[in-house]
């Protein structure tokens, strides 16, 4: 087999994660490894990038700063929302053409999957052999076909050490505390909140996913059941919870307010679920101490807090890439399968297989109404891995002197 | 001069942080030093626990447990917000007396120290010797006296590296990012953001403070003026910021919210702020991109983000309190005096200097509308500690080959 020789382009697209640096870095590094990769490209935001030309040159850059850059979080080459029609494809292919770049690696969800489809579409067409490895990251882990998705296990530690001090918190001041998560569609990062349970009253009480319907009276039912058994009630809310007609409850939400509203003060979005929550439980449980946060960005990128297992995941998603389109592979996404307890091993889906569709929590990974099971936990606690433990006092009570009880 | 033999309570109120725990602790182990410390007692949410008798002996449980407590956040006792009157203390001392309780350790903010103070007043003026120390905590930072509070740090440290990544998040996806952070009538927490400025282009380019009067058009004009300039802005907005006639900006949103609403849709309050920011810049300025998020709750009780200083010392205010009542001091607040650089040293000031009042940043750390000052930073930095350092790509642009410019 003759080598291919040209140059590289990688870029990243969608949201950033924790350990995206991680799979670009590798995309590089692995890369550079092979002399018929002439140059290694990086595009500035994505696709965009491309149908600029704007490139910086990842060859002429030092390893120490690209292993600094693969342990900072968020997309270092930039991102975008971009998704590109048939048009926008067409221009992409010319630009790549015109700089006889041979391999193209897009980090990226599903939408990037499609993207890196068309492009090769265009590829085989032309009759320009271009080898177009898409590379999987999403803090969502709504990717198909692989098992898990590389970005995912550091956002969920990140939700679960949330959980840990919410609920600490909530402990020491009770009352309703609602957290929402992340996740359009898909809730396996708001089902991660369950490992911040450790002891038998620990929170999240109830975890509403998007996979389930939800009804505003049976939520509040739950969480005035909680609430009196408990005397507190944390709550674990994914953004994309939807009504039984599937319409997000968020949607619903906005509209109302849009209607509503005059002058300047319009909800926007962000906070709009977790007010409408908190203000329900409020006023119609009478539950005077009640408190609402939207995670929001902090999720896919605050620093330091990052699964092992996700970043080295990352790192080696990147890697295979490269190894793949230089032995042959023309097109594909790189997967992951779980094979032991905890080993994985990386394959090449087909492009087709991952794009534009996203995969849900199995039925068997959801407990009634409010609740994950066993088997979510035992699919998650490797990718997340170890978690600060925190301690509760333990000491006698004191026999009361003056007052009954 | 004889030892005063009696049992010491502890108690913890207000707001929980990420090392009040060092000074509970921190007052239980020095208690037990001391024979004539017959017990050491922990009230059940603070204030409250003492009127209910709801204690429980800290003398019966192992290093090990306090040790363990000591690095988990939030209150492990639970707090309260209750805020005594003359009545409601005059009911605590009795439940004091009662146990032969003549060491009293009160940690907490202003409202705490106030509350000190009465039963202090109380105390004496019924001839019963007893020792009432406040301990000094809050991640507002805002008592009086003392050169900072222990939990602020820690608070800061999470606040800078949030907007670390959310500087890294809007440079991969550029637009106007708004984070609100906690502070309801001063700033320092939210002026600590500015550390999360490394490279001369990073965020947050605007730094909104309560100290400083808001201009809702100041405002905009310049978010305008650094999105012009640099095709995206990071905001850190104080949600204690206010108006010209000093009223909350807050307020202002929610009673008109509130009058605008119908049904079970209304403003709770979170995320009111971030989503009127959001919004007139979305409308006014014609920019797509705007996000907002409000930190909530995870500031003050994420695990594992912790500043070392901030750690020690506030096992040292909670250690001090116990030196101090032992031998000798009748009742005071522990504060901490800055030396060096970066050193300090303990002393008691009086219950009525601490009590019921706060401290906003003083003029000199606060720089123009939007900005702080180096002073501020010299003030700040040992404070929160070390900080990760991440990384750009610093590699050469291609030359292009199709497109101009």
């Amino acid at each position: 087999m003759s080598k291919l020789e040209g140059k590289a382009v990688v870029a990243q697209g969608g949201g950033p994660t924790g350990v995206i640096n991680q799979s670009l870095v590798g995309v590089v590094l692995e890369s550079r490894e092979y002399s018929q990769i002439t140059h290694v490209y990086g595009a500035r935001h994505g696709v965009r990038g491309i149908l600029n030309e704007d490139f910086i040159d990842l060859s002429q850059t030092t390893t120490h700063n690209l292993e600094r850059v693969a342990i900072s979080p968020c997309s270092a080459l930039g991102s975008t929302r971009d998704k590109p029609d048939e048009e926008y494809c067409e221009k992409i292919f010319r630009v790549l053409r015109a700089h006889e770049v041979r391999y193209f690696f897009y980090i990226g969800g599903n939408d990037s999957a499609d993207t890196s489809r068309i492009i090769r579409d265009y590829a085989v067409r032309d009759g320009y052999e271009l080898r177009v490895i898409h590379i999987p990251k999403t803090i969502d882990n709504d990717l198909l076909v692989t098992d898990h998705c590389p970005g995912y296990g550091s956002a969920a530690k990140f939700v679960v050490q949330s959980f840990m001090g919410l609920n600490l918190d909530n402990h020491a001041l009770p009352g309703v505390y609602l957290g929402v998560v992340m996740g359009r569609e898909a809730g396996w990062l708001t089902a991660s909140s369950v490992f911040a349970r450790r002891f038998p009253d620990d929170g999240p009480h109830l975890i509403y996913l998007p996979e389930h319907n939800f009804d505003f009276d049976q939520f509040l039912t739950d969480v005035d059941h909680v609430y009196q058994a408990k005397g507190r009630c944390v709550v674990a809310v994914c953004e994309g919870i939807m009504d039984a007609s599937r319409t997000p409850i968020m949607s619903r939400l906005q509209s109302r307010e849009e209607r509503d509203a005059h002058g300047n003060v319009q909800l926007s979005g962000s906070g709009a679920l977790s007010d409408a929550l908190a203000n329900a439980v409020k006023t119609r449980l009478q539950i005077k101490r009640v408190r609402a946060d939207t995670f929001g960005y902090l999720q896919r990128s605050f620093p330091g807090v990052v699964s092992e297992v996700d970043s080295e995941e990352a790192r080696e998603v990147g890697e295979r890439a490269v190894q793949f389109a230089v032995w042959g592979e023309h097109a594909g996404s790189v997967a992951i399968r779980r094979t032991g307890d905890y080993s994985s091993e990386y394959f090449l889906t087909s492009l087709e297989s991952v794009a534009g569709n996203t995969k849900s929590m199995p039925p068997g990974f959801i407990l009634g109404d409010n609740d994950v099971t066993t088997a979510f936990k035992d699919y998650a606690r490797p990718l997340i891995g170890p978690l600060p433990r925190y301690d509760q006092l333990s000491a006698p009570k004191v026999k009361k002197l003056l007052v009954h009880g």
